[in-house]
């Protein structure tokens, strides 16, 4: 039977206003309990370095950290609703197994200090991954760019034809866009490097002095985020920002998906990919369709709400914690996925792209060579608004 | 081994596009399940009057639905993700246990038709009763308004205080609101309550005549929906009036959680809620918080964010099907129950607010009854803005 | 020089304080001050109806008010950003020209109330004529749609061609969508109808009894907004509401506008419109574009984030007025006047949409044909899920 | 009598379609105009340098922008409606005055080109001034903490009181937050800082070699922007990158502004500001009002929409320049203009902030120390969950 670590009374929780408080928030928990074991980690060898924890209640909060992290590999450790959130879990069940050092390992730290660190945590390791997925798909981009440079195909503007221009050209168009946006990464990795741990609830404690040095040290933080109201402040607000950095890239995305189920419909029909990428129909023995491409075009629209979600909860708060935050933290992970995942298909799928020469050729009509005719007018020495007039005069004559 | 509905070759789909496309979208048409059956129900029994069904197969597929909700009920029916939808594991269950039925039972529909079906049935039954949960919040507000008519309290603007009100009509200004908006829902209901059923992809089926009027009757709509193109565009645009035009029911009900949090706090202090609903902290003793209106005030983000994030899918696209509107069932039965639990809880924890007069008293300080002082002057002839100015400058003197 | 209404000593407000929160909301007031000046009427009679302005005062009132109006509609009543609003421009203007009456006209009102009332009456004209205009558009649709109800046209669904449909089915959804939609408006109406003048600053005012229902007779509204809390909290919340209501219909023209940048480009080129209403490039001789889908495009998300916009305001406040309101005022305005121009836009262009059978023939390729072909074999007696089979085997082979 | 520069024949443009797609675009070319000058100036310069101007022309050209510059700086060069942009404005503007020259400007150019290029010069200098008011605004709250730091002060979490913290450590979190956004500047100008002129319509000119490179240098590029279709793409993702980078700095103030409110309500009363800076009643004699915050709060969530209003339209678009992009202008230009006079008031009202020691004094309750009770038994050797117990169950005992 299970009690909340704030409650030490008889009398219970409504139920109905823990289950409208919880959601299911401590399924969000159950993903990032590894990033809270390493922060517990650090944090109980904070307390042994300073004599609050016995040689073998370390031993054992080491052991009892290492055994959860296995239990929940195999997925044998399970958040309960009652328990909140994942700290209550953790804590419940070093009390359990391993006695005093579970009634001790949360001195000097409170669980806002918990969910900041393991977030940040998540965080800088997220960076790193999604960075390294950015520059690679923006290598796929190039190489995919310099396998169809000599491609010539018609560059579109107003939805309509307007110039010629090459496969390559459009391609590499994307690949220069992702690589300005990886450029902004070490600068937010900079923002995000800095360790919340120890700020207990947003104010430190009035008579207890964590070394928070040491814990940056051991979870390999650059610094340490010193003024404990702005921790607690940064909890929505860095998740905000990160989302905020990112957006551009799946905006570039969703821009290339954005084109291809244009260019991939009967009426354009420049590219193609494997049947075993498209989708079909329940009654429509004739249809392929790509699917991947709409799914991408909705997940562009699935980010932007999740970033924009946790934005319009952290601008209505006010300094320190509130309970609003936990629904940061969802919105928060989803965002995360859309964008690994969103980046791992297209580099999967780029390399299979078929390029169909006789439609692009097809659509190269005259009209989009008019301007070069403006322009041999301007070589013989017209004025450019002289030469313009000239040429449509000449090809649309009254009616242009 | 499950083949896709639209597979019949030998090639199997790219398994990272599979994932990537079918999501856990799966996991909503779980929750939809019933009223698939439903409308699958109307659907087999038009098909039996039109001679395409023997009697021993619509028999077979009355009793096949049925044990098919049965096992629903009692969480044995799960939807697997390489079955992608709903739609697909009834119709692979069919065909397992009762054969021929099965086959047939996709017959003059397709999977856009069930989804639009499930999902109209769905809003259906949710206006009905988010309905009645909204009139029965509106007489909770009323009946505390009353209780409380007599109690005074400093009315404010600008967050400062700003003339003298009472309880009462600070609550009976959400019982009118909550009363004014639940005028709406008739008129809701009459674009909802129509069928779209048998519209097919969204251009019927040119060779095959479904009786519309026939399946609608058996449903209970009020009309078909006529141009099934139409059907096809309503997709995620019904979704979105919906919620539409409940948004100002949740942003009520948030107003309401923006004053306790203000008003409950220990400056304030005019109101409070037994302590089984609130919450305290793992750290500080004292604490007793008011993370229900917490939450409830991010649940109005996360609920507008559900709004939006369908409604911005949708501005993007053509008309008919696409794939995108997947992403509109699980924002939009989000929203539902948001909604549902926010007016649940209210109605629950309304009758427990408790008053407390003599902090409310304490509020009530001389500057708020400075108006009536003005007007005292008026009353004795002189012109506003002059009696204005002289109780300003009065109590205020060089100052004001 | 000018004085605010609430200065009466002698220290001036800082100059940048007041240009941040005055912005250019005074312009705003510019387009509203005939709707100010209607609603100071009905009050100017109320005051006088009880004896607190004089006969000949509101004699000068009536003179002066209808004196405004005609300068305003010759563009020479201006209001200044030192005023702050419309309000305080027509107080002074009656006080500087006719004297006392111009310091007892806010005998028993506030600015806020002021502001309510004027955007009520606002909103009232504007559900008139919009919903004529809705009704309007949804004839031209139809009008049109049976112009061309013979025309084959290929439906789409995943942008890709699914089964054959008419332009007549096609055209026929908007005028469907549109007449539903226009079924909200009555029940919108019947919220917007009440009056909220002589609600004061939120609170009434304590010894004066404003006769509200003369008032609310005077200006045609059907009956009283009578909790003045519900008056205030209404500012913004109306707004928002009638803009929710409204967004559908501005959807459903984004809806058309996409389909006909699809179909007039180059590629589909089912449809144009005459020269006169295209645009073309100022390089490029040949360019004819349809800018005035692609600004209509961008026009749902400008009206979307006007609405948008007035709710994330409202959705932080309390109970009562507070100045972020203010701010309600010019996207509200925005939005309206999008939505008229969009909707004057389509019933002016509609009627020249030119149809072009030769390429719209050309895109009914016979895969779109392929499910007859399955209903053929089901009416040979086949279970549907086997003539799809068939007929995906027959005409695709193993590669399907 | 002016025609559209794509305009050759007799047909004039329909006038609602001009109205409709125009808008009031060319106002917001006023204000980018000197930035059209300049990049026309470079854009000269290489057209002289490739012998495509003469030198009377060149010189006449150079002449001519000055002039505009100068009207400009006067008010006296307006852009008429029926002009569309800027862009036509001053060629139609050289040509009339200028002769030759105005009809040779446009060579190796286009309307986006110039556009491109204006708004980026524009950002880049935005960039500049914003970083210094940003670094400037963080030693203004640097020094308020440092003035403040010994005064106690609650903090809050869940908006109750939690434990003892200083005016300081509240103040100096804001200074900490904006430092380490200013880190994101330079990454931010490393994209920004290229130029994107000779791109013409996002395609180059097939038989025109704009010398780039000399242009960049003129306008003080660090790079050109090579891929031209990179350079289309880039508008409206560059303004999205842009206040995606700034809209962190953005929540902060409104941060400080929501603190603000609560702190300076009659309930709290720790903070104030003189007379100058806060509002009063235009009926209540006795109020303070702070309007500049509320006003900040609002301003806040529309800088958050002009973003999202620019961001939902880009997403939804395709390679290649559209229309719809006009419209990012103008919300690019009032977020900027929003966070400019944002920052610029809190460096402004700042200093001017009163702190009342005693009001804070009495918000310290004895509550708030009761975790320092905690701490003293866990140095005495109780675990920290039991002396959390022991705490609690002393002061709150069974109702804890």
């Amino acid at each position: 039977m299970s009690k909340k670590l704030w409650q030490s009374g008889q009398q219970s929780p409504d139920k109905r206003v823990e289950r409208y408080t919880v959601g299911d928030d401590y399924l969000v928990d159950q993903e990032l309990l590894p990033y809270d074991l390493q922060a517990s980690k650090a944090h109980g060898a904070m307390l042994y370095k300073q004599g609050l924890l016995s040689e073998d209640e370390w031993n054992a909060l080491e052991a009892g950290l290492l055994y959860i992290r296995t239990l929940w590999e195999e997925n044998r450790f399970e958040i309960r609703p009652e328990q909140e959130d994942g700290h209550t879990a953790i804590e419940q069940y070093l009390t359990e197994k391993y006695g005093s050092v579970g009634r001790k390992i949360h001195t000097g730290r409170s669980r806002n200090d918990q969910a900041l660190t393991m977030l940040r945590l998540y965080m800088r390791d997220k960076l790193e991954t999604l960075g390294a997925q950015i520059v690679s798909l923006a290598g796929v981009f190039r190489t995919a760019a310099q396998a169809h440079a000599g491609q010539a195909m018609p560059g579109y503007t107003h939805m309509q034809r307007a110039m010629p221009t090459t496969v390559g050209v459009w391609l590499g168009a994307f690949a220069d866009a992702l690589e300005d946006q990886a450029g902004m990464l070490p600068a937010l990795k900079s923002i995000i490097d800095q360790s919340p741990l120890g700020s207990a609830s947003g104010f430190g404690i009035a008579n207890f002095e964590a070394d928070r040095a040491y814990t940056a040290r051991l979870m390999g933080f650059g610094r340490v985020q010193e003024n404990p109201i702005y921790c607690a402040n940064s909890r929505g607000m860095f998740e905000n920002t990160v989302l905020h950095t990112w957006a551009p890239v799946m905006l570039i995305c969703g821009r290339f998906a954005n084109d291809m189920l244009l260019f991939t419909s009967a009426e354009y029909g420049f590219f193609s990919l494997p049947e075993a990428f498209t989708t079909g129909s329940s009654i429509m023995p004739q249809k392929r369709n790509y699917d991947l491409f709409e799914v991408m075009r909705a997940n562009v629209r699935r980010f932007l709400h999740a970033q924009r979600s946790i934005e319009d909860m952290v601008a209505a708060l006010y300094s320190g914690y509130q309970r609003d935050l936990q629904w940061s933290k969802k919105p928060f992970i989803q965002a995360v996925s859309l964008l690994e995942d969103t980046l791992d298909l297209l580099i999967h799928v780029l390399p299979e792209l078929r390029v169909h020469p006789e439609k692009l050729q097809a659509a190269m009509s005259d009209d989009i060579f008019l301007t070069e005719k403006v322009y041999e007018l301007v070589k013989q020495g017209h004025a450019f608004r002289d030469a313009y007039a000239m040429v449509k005069q000449k090809y649309f004559g009254d009616n242009a």
